[in-house]
C-alpha cells in the first residue's frame, strides 16, 4: 500500500491525514511525459511572463492562508513567513522582468564574413530552455526555496516546466502553495504538465533518474545533496545537477574591527547565528575573533545576547536530533570550551557557541569544528595575530558566503582577507552579517564545493536562469524560419552581440 | 624505468626518441602545484591579453617548422595543416580581444536599495578564474585542440593557468607549439606555472585527479571522455569535466532538395564526409536521403564522388583499426548494403558508404549504425516520406551538430526539422556541411549527451570562456578594495549591468 501524506502541527505534534498518496514510480513517469511534450517552452516570451506575474498574485492573494499553514508547519513564526511570501511573490515578478529584459537568451549574431579561417557562414547563438526540470523543496525555507521558491520561477522563467518533489516537513503548505501555481497556469491557459507536484522520498529519486527530467535543482544536507548529485551524474544521460548545500561561513572580526566595535559585533553575530533558530544555509557557524581584551569583551556580548534568544523549535525532530547531536559532538573536541549551551527537549533548540584555539581548529582532530553543525551554534576561533588568522583561515572548507568585519576601509587586514575570501565562497561580505540573500541582478548564491555541486551557478537572482539553458547555434538559416531572437530585424527587441558589438 | 617518449612520422613509420620521459605522478603534482600558487589570474587584463597575441606571434613566427612537424605526425598534409595553424593563430588574438572586450566578466552592480524583501546592501558581481585548469590535447587536430588550441587559449584568455596533457599520437608538435607558448610566457614576464605539458597516459589521470586542478577541457572519443569524466566526478572535490566527445551528425537531404540539388549535394557530401580522412568530431556519419528517384541520383553521385577520393592515412594505427573494424561491423547489420568499401591497409583507410532503410535504423538491430564510427564512412538512410523521416530521426542520438538540405526557403520540411535538429544538436544548420567550426563570437560547439559531457558550455568561440570561470558576489565593499572591475568609477571601461541596465 502506498504511504499516505500527512501534516504535522509542528508545535502541538497534531497529525492530519491529507487525503494523498505518495507518488508512486509511475505517477512520477507520468508527469515527467507529460511535462517533455507539454510545449511550454515554446510559448511567446511574453505570455511566459505574464504567467510568472500571474502566479505572482496568486500567492499574494492567498498569503494569509499560506503563511498559516507554514507556521503550522515549521514553526518558524508568522513575521518571517511574511516575509519569506513577500520575497517569493517578488522573486516570481523578477523573473517575469528578467524573461522580459531578454538578455538571458545570450542572442549572438555573427553575420556572413571573411576571416583568417576563410569565408564564415551566417551564424546565429541564443540559449534554449533544457527541458523539465526536477525542483526539491527546501525544509528550511517552506516558500522562498519550496514548491513556489527560485529555482522554480527561474526554471518557468527559462522555458522548462517543473516537476517540484514537496518536502516532507510542510507537504499542506506545499500543496497549497502548488494550488496557486495551477491556478495561475490554467487561468493563462498553460499547457498541462506546465507544473506538477509529486511526494515522498521514493518520488525523488525517480525524479533524479527519469530520462525525460534535463536537469535538477536542490537545496538541502550535504548527505543528501551528495547522493542525489551522484544519481544525476550515473544516469545513462547525466545530467546537470546543481544543489546547494549549505556551508559553515566564516565570520573574521580583525583585530581593529574588535578594537572599534566589540559590542557591536557580538550582538550582531548572536542574532545572525540564531536567526530562525539558525536554520540558513548562510547561517554564519564559525566566527574568527583575535585574543586579548577587545576579542573577550566581543565573545562576552555574544554570550550575553545568546543567553537571552528563547528556546527554539527545529523544523523536524530529526534535525532537532542531529544538532543536539553535533553540538555535543563538537564540543567533545579536545581543548573546545563550551560557552553556551543548554540542554534541549525534543524537537528544540537553544542556542550553544564553542570557544577553541587556532590551533585545535586547524588540527586533524578538529575536522568536525570546521564542518556545518545546522543549528543556532558557532564556533568561536581565537587568534593570536593577523598570519595565524590566515593559516587558519586556510584550513576551512569551502563556503556559500565568507564575511570580514574590519574597523574602516584602511583597515590592513582588508585585502588579503578579501582575496582569500574570494578563493574560498561565493559571496564576500564587508560588515554584515550573511543570513539575509536578496533577489536581484547581482546575487551570487552558491560557492565552491562542498557549499554547492557546481559553483558556476547561482540559485538566487538573475543568473539562476542560466542553469535551465542551453546554446544553440544557427547557420545560414533563412530569416523567416530562425527563433524570433535571432531574426534580422530584432522583432523582440532585445540586448543583442552582433559582429561582435553589443546592440 | 618511466617509458621515454618517441615521435612518429607517420607515412614512414620512421620513430625517434624525443629525448623526454613520460611525466610521473610527481611531476604532474609539481607542475599543478606551481600553477596553483603562480598568480597567474591576478594579473591585468590588458597584460592578460598581450599575452595572448603573443603567444599568436610565436606560433605565427615558427609556422613552417611546426606544420612540418604535424605533417610528418599526423599525415594531415600541407594545406589542412597551414590552415589549421592560421586558425590556431587567430584564436589567440580572437580571444585577447575577448579580454579586452571584458563583457566576459558578467560585471553587475546593483547599488544598495529599499526592495520588497527589505533594504538590501550594495551588491556587486563579478566572473573570477577557477584556477588551474586540465587541457587533453585530441589526435585530430594536432593544432587547433591541442597543446595551443581553443581550450589552452580560452583558460588562459579566463585568467586560469594550464596544465597540457598532449596527445601520444604527435608529442613532437606538442612539444613545439609549447616552446612558442612558453617563450612568449617567458618574454611578457608571466610566472613560473602559466603553462606546462606532460606526457604520457598516467599523467591524463593524475592531472584529471590532482586536488589543484580545478576544471578540464577534452577532445576524443566518448570511451576516454566517458571514463575521464567519471573519474572527475567522483573525486573527493569534483571538477567540471567539458568532454568533446563526437557524435555522428546526422545531415537530413529533404525530398525538395534532393529533386533540386541531388548531384551537387551527392558531391558536396561526399567531401565533407572524408574531409581529413573523416577524423571530424562534427563528420557527417548520417545521411537521410529519400527514396525514389531523386535520392537514387544523390545517392550515385555520392558513390561516384567517394571512388575518387584516395586512400588515407589515420591518426594512429590504432584509430585505423578501429575504422575497420566498424565499417565491417555496421555492414554485417541485417539489411545494410555496402555501396563503398574497399579493404584497407594497416594504418590506411578508404571512404565507405553503407545504404539501410529508415526500419532498420532505427530498430534495436541498428543501434550500431547510430553511432558514430570516425573516419571517412557514412550510413545513407532511405525514407520514403516526412512522417518516417521525423519517426527515423527521434532514433537518432544527440549530436554536435544537425544539418538540413532543403530545397528553397519555402521548403514545407524545414520548420519542423529545424525544431527537431535544436532538440538534438548544439549547432544546426542549412545547406552547409558541418565539417568547418569557425572561431567568432557566435558559435557553439557542444551538443547533449553523448556529444558532450556538458551541453551548456562550448569548446569553440567566445562562449567557451565561461568553462573557466566562477561567479563572485561581493556585499558592501570599500570601493577601492573592489576589483576594478566592480569600481564605482569602471576605471577598466567594460560593460556592466548597473541597477538592473546595461551600461
Amino acid at each position: 500500500m502506498t504511504p499516505s501524506v500527512t501534516t504535522r502541527d509542528l508545535r502541538s505534534g497534531e497529525t492530519r491525514d491529507l487525503g494523498l498518496e505518495e507518488s508512486t514510480p509511475q505517477d512520477v513517469a507520468q508527469y515527467c511525459a507529460v511535462a517533455a511534450s507539454s510545449g511550454y517552452g515554446e510559448r511567446p516570451l511574453t505570455w511566459r511572463a505574464d504567467l510568472l506575474d500571474a502566479m505572482a498574485t496568486e500567492l499574494e492573494g492567498r498569503a494569509e492562508g499560506i503563511v498559516a499553514c507554514a507556521d503550522r508547519e515549521t514553526a518558524l513564526g508568522l513575521p518571517r513567513l511574511e516575509g519569506e511570501l513577500r520575497r517569493t511573490v517578488y522573486q516570481f515578478r523578477f523573473f517575469a522582468n528578467v524573461v522580459r529584459d531578454g538578455a538571458f537568451l545570450g542572442a549572438v549574431i555573427d553575420h556572413a564574413a571573411d576571416s583568417p579561417m576563410g569565408p564564415l557562414p551566417d551564424l546565429r547563438r541564443m540559449a534554449i530552455p533544457l527541458g523539465p526540470v526536477g525542483v526539491f523543496g527546501a525544509s528550511n525555507f517552506p516558500l522562498a526555496f519550496s514548491v513556489p521558491g527560485g529555482d522554480t520561477a527561474s526554471a518557468l522563467a527559462a522555458g522548462c516546466p517543473v516537476v517540484i518533489k514537496a518536502h516532507p516537513a510542510h507537504p499542506e503548505t506545499s500543496e497549497l502553495t502548488f494550488g496557486c501555481l495551477i491556478r495561475a497556469a490554467q487561468a493563462m491557459g498553460a499547457p498541462d504538465g506546465t507544473v506538477a507536484l509529486v511526494h515522498g522520498f521514493d518520488a525523488g529519486v525517480s525524479l533524479v533518474t527519469d530520462s525525460h527530467i534535463s536537469a535538477v535543482g536542490f537545496t538541502g544536507s550535504f548527505g543528501a545533496g551528495q547522493a542525489l548529485f551522484r544519481l544525476a551524474n550515473n544516469r545513462q544521460t547525466p545530467i546537470p545537477f546543481y544543489g546547494e548545500l549549505g556551508s559553515a561561513n566564516p565570520l573574521v572580526v580583525t583585530p581593529d574591527a574588535a578594537a572599534m566595535r566589540a559590542e557591536e559585533i557580538g550582538q550582531g553575530a548572536a542574532a545572525s547565528l540564531t536567526l530562525g533558530v539558525g536554520q540558513f544555509c548562510t547561517q554564519p557557524g564559525l566566527l574568527f575573533v583575535p585574543m586579548g581584551a577587545d576579542g573577550d569583551v566581543l565573545v562576552a556580548a555574544l554570550v550575553s545576547a545568546l543567553a537571552n534568544v528563547e528556546t527554539g523549535t527545529m523544523l523536524t525532530t530529526g534535525i532537532a536530533a542531529s544538532y543536539a547531536m553535533g553540538v555535543q559532538d563538537i564540543a567533545s573536541v579536545p581543548g573546545a570550551k563550551q560557552l553556551v549551551g543548554a540542554a534541549t527537549g525534543a524537537g528544540q533548540a537553544n542556542p550553544a557557541l564553542i570557544e577553541v584555539d587556532s590551533a585545535i581548529f586547524a588540527s586533524p582532530e578538529g575536522a568536525r569544528l570546521r564542518q556545518e553543525c545546522f543549528g543556532p551554534m558557532s564556533v568561536v576561533v581565537r587568534y593570536a595575530n593577523l598570519d595565524e588568522l590566515h593559516r587558519t583561515l586556510a584550513a576551512c572548507e569551502s563556503s556559500l558566503t565568507f564575511t570580514v568585519h574590519i574597523g574602516d576601509e584602511h583597515d590592513e587586514a582588508l585585502s588579503d582577507l578579501l582575496k582569500l575570501g574570494t578563493t574560498k565562497a561565493g559571496r564576500v561580505l564587508v560588515n554584515g552579517y550573511p543570513t539575509g540573500v536578496g533577489v536581484n541582478w547581482a546575487q551570487q548564491h552558491g560557492g565552491p564545493w562542498p557549499s554547492t555541486t557546481n559553483s558556476l551557478h547561482t540559485s538566487v537572482g538573475a543568473a539562476g536562469i542560466a542553469r535551465w539553458l542551453r546554446p544553440v547555434a544557427f547557420q545560414n538559416i533563412p530569416d523567416a524560419a530562425l527563433p524570433l531572437a535571432l531574426q534580422e530585424a530584432n522583432p523582440l527587441h532585445i540586448p543583442r552581440r552582433v559582429d561582435g558589438s553589443a546592440q
